[in-house]
């Protein structure tokens, strides 16, 4: 249990209102008397009104809180983030040290203060990074580097030369380094082209689970700084995904697509090889990206176009039904007109 | 081998025509003399005729089964799933008891006649139900509630405050209680959510292989009584699914989303997040859902609309380029008259 | 280091110009003063100018190689790959031999020179052929048979009754044999039916990471000698996927769906159940296969149309809005002819 007052003074923001006792966090829907909660998005401000919580953290924009005791910050989402972590510190998920059953292979280093669990094999000559921890299952393969407090959840794969930064997150069954795609067909059938490059993870990226990032034919596939790529999502061969670049569940990215830096790509979506997305380009959820796109556009649809040129086009094409009715109806004026006009 | 007779006192229904031996069961298509089929949908009705079997489940309403032995039944799929039983009786996939290599963590209670197969690694505070199966490779984090009978396979991944009812069966390589997809942009990069809820999966439900659902980021995400998911299902933080909800492979939910009873959603369907969708509603395969479904509607599409209106205009839009073509020669025609008109 | 005339000597090819000495290999826009690149599609023609290799790969038909040394070759795609594996042997990912911590079932059989790695388990009644590698957490069931030769990285699940032919390639996380998606719904719920059928997979298939692919309910899912599937791909049960098929990542194929043989799929494709896709077909990415579709045709769009009839109707709706306009226009224009009658 917090006050109002000792939660601001440990996470920021101004206080208005009464200094209420507050027992837990929770969603605006849901939250119940004791509860603090917040409001980034100004569309969901009629909720203020209607919510049980004791509290709010509320952007400096907002005039009408309701009454409410409230929190005013500049980034109401990151504010109540700090808050989330005051009610629920970290749970510990595993025990430091390296369990007697993980199997480390000939020439591979560990760095200070490992979380190697139960049933983990490591291959040779890898490194790994101080602080991390490996959850049961994880495999690695041969000449892997792992950096500083990176968090690999159960049952990840990490093929070979793949090389992680510090602080990299991968949840379970995801797979880092397999093989690209590639054959060339001869003779009757395919045949398969070594994927002899390697995986880079850049520091600060979080990647979801059942995700899959191929190894590049040659040289690198690359996920820089920052990058945040949600669950079952494909990157295939020589791919770079760009700083701070965001991807939503399901999303594909053929070869040799190169996406910039703060790109946000919603769910399921696909894009073709050997394209180039510019910086802070968005694209909408379900988007088929035939094409390159420049920076700072948004677009939707498949294949995909600016997104307002294909509300456009959606728009209009609901319309279509009747507009068959409309052609039909002009067809006959104009008859009409003409069998007067032969009369 | 068993009689027409004998199969019919096992499972249920009424015989008609010759009491045959029966060896096997089959498919319509693939059936051969000495077999039971069945036939469910009227559509598939010419395959009667042309069957091989001996023998052939049928409902109630047909009339012609083309002199062919067979059980009347009031839901001949239902009655076939009981034959195919008598046939194949369940194979056993592991030895019960704890294999010696299984790691159970302490404060870990294990119910009666478990079966835990090797290398299979369960965390710290957990219960397992009595006659429950945990398959060679699957790992179960901390403070993990699994009922009684249900069946993990191998290499799944349980994250901690994970709850499973009874009869939950969960295939090869899927993911439960994976972090939620929450970030808030500050200071020129992302800082994650802590993802503090949890998953609770009811009785009754089955979930396909490298399938991932996400722990809510505070509170639950749930999936109700009798829900069937299929494979590489991805569903996001503190959704809902409701009772006897059905979903097709690929498919994807975004956060916060509220999906009812009894609907059925096909294959690649793509929700986004924060809706509504109503008790018994129903999603074509690949539809883009991108509002609230009212309880009973069928929609298709991307953006799905009710899929009566989608048919039109998609029907529509597959005569629009005859369309231009009238259109040109509209104009043509207006054109004349207007001249004729100068004239 | 290796000079062009060596390694045309080793790989096949006409040499052209300098007998220049080789470093390394490189995709064409990345080819560095050393390096060998290649050149399949006439598309990319204007690299071969722009190009820091060494010495190039062309096909026959290109005239103008800008003076740069080469390797004349009927299809250079090959031939740069034998050229990839002169540069790059490949490395050995795993000792020889079964790993002491290996489970092997009673009643199972392995080949000669196989390679069993830690915490591999095999169930019972099984066989595993001579020089067949399983990397680390593979899990195979009862009465599996895997042939000679093949490569099943960590954490593939292979279930029960699965055949697989030789020379099969499987990636990480990988699932074989999961139950089909079937239920009858009866009394207020689904029953599970039984899925008593298996997965054959024939010779020189490969199948990318956490792909899935069903047993049957009965009878078996096929998957045909040199098909090749990409990674996140759903396969239904009773399916069968024609030789020398190729599939691209995320693409997923409703049950009883037959595929023939050299057909293309793109990414993310969908396929409803029960259709026959002919010979040398080719699907484009995103689409969703609704019908049949007839040998050698390719098609594009959801619901999928033959692709130049696609591309019409896109065409035709990208004018849709001007389309409106133009209509309006003819209706006013239209009124006002109408208007000048009646006066």
């Amino acid at each position: 249990m917090l006050t109002l007052k000792q939660i601001a003074s440990q996470v920021g923001g101004t206080i208005e209102g009464e200094d209420v006792a507050i027992r837990g966090v929770a969603k605006i829907e849901e939250a119940q008397s004791g509860d603090i909660t917040f409001l980034a998005n100004p569309k969901y401000l009629k909720y203020v009104k209607e919510s049980h919580a004791s509290a709010i953290v509320v952007p400096e924009t907002i005039e009408d809180t309701s009454g409410k005791p409230c929190i005013r910050a500049a980034n109401p989402y990151f504010t109540f983030l700090k808050i989330v972590r005051l009610f629920y510190p970290p749970k510990k998920l595993i025990d430091e040290g390296v369990h007697p059953t993980a199997i480390v292979g000939e020439g591979t280093t560990l760095g200070k203060d490992v979380s190697i669990g139960p049933y983990v094999v490591i291959g040779k000559n890898c490194t790994v990074g101080d602080r991390t921890s490996l959850m049961p299952g994880v495999v690695i393969e041969n000449d892997v580097k792992i950096g500083n407090d990176c968090f690999l959840y159960s049952n990840v794969s990490i093929r070979q030369d793949t090389i992680l930064g510090n602080r990299v997150i991968i949840h379970c069954g995801t797979v880092i380094g397999s093989d690209g795609f590639g054959f060339a067909f001869e003779n009757g059938r395919y045949h398969k082209i070594p994927q002899v490059g390697h995986v880079v993870i850049e520091d600060d990226v979080e990647i979801g689970a059942n995700t899959t990032i191929d190894r590049a034919t040659l040289g690198e596939t690359r996920i820089c700084q920052g990058v945040k790529l949600d669950n079952l999502i494909q990157v295939a061969h020589n791919c770079t995904i760009g700083e701070n670049t965001v991807i939503a569940a399901q999303t594909g990215i053929s070869g040799s697509t190169h996406i910039g830096k703060g790109v946000r790509i919603g769910g399921q979506v696909g894009f073709a090889g050997h394209q180039t997305i510019g910086d802070g380009a968005a694209m909408g959820a379900q988007s088929g990206i035939s094409k390159d796109v420049e920076p700072g556009v948004m677009v939707s649809g498949s294949p995909a176009k600016p997104h307002r040129e294909m509300m456009r086009i959606q728009a209009a094409t609901n319309k279509l039904p009747e507009l068959l009715k409309t052609i039909k109806e002009l067809k006959e004026r104009i008859q009409k007109l003409e069998g007067e006009k032969e009369k």
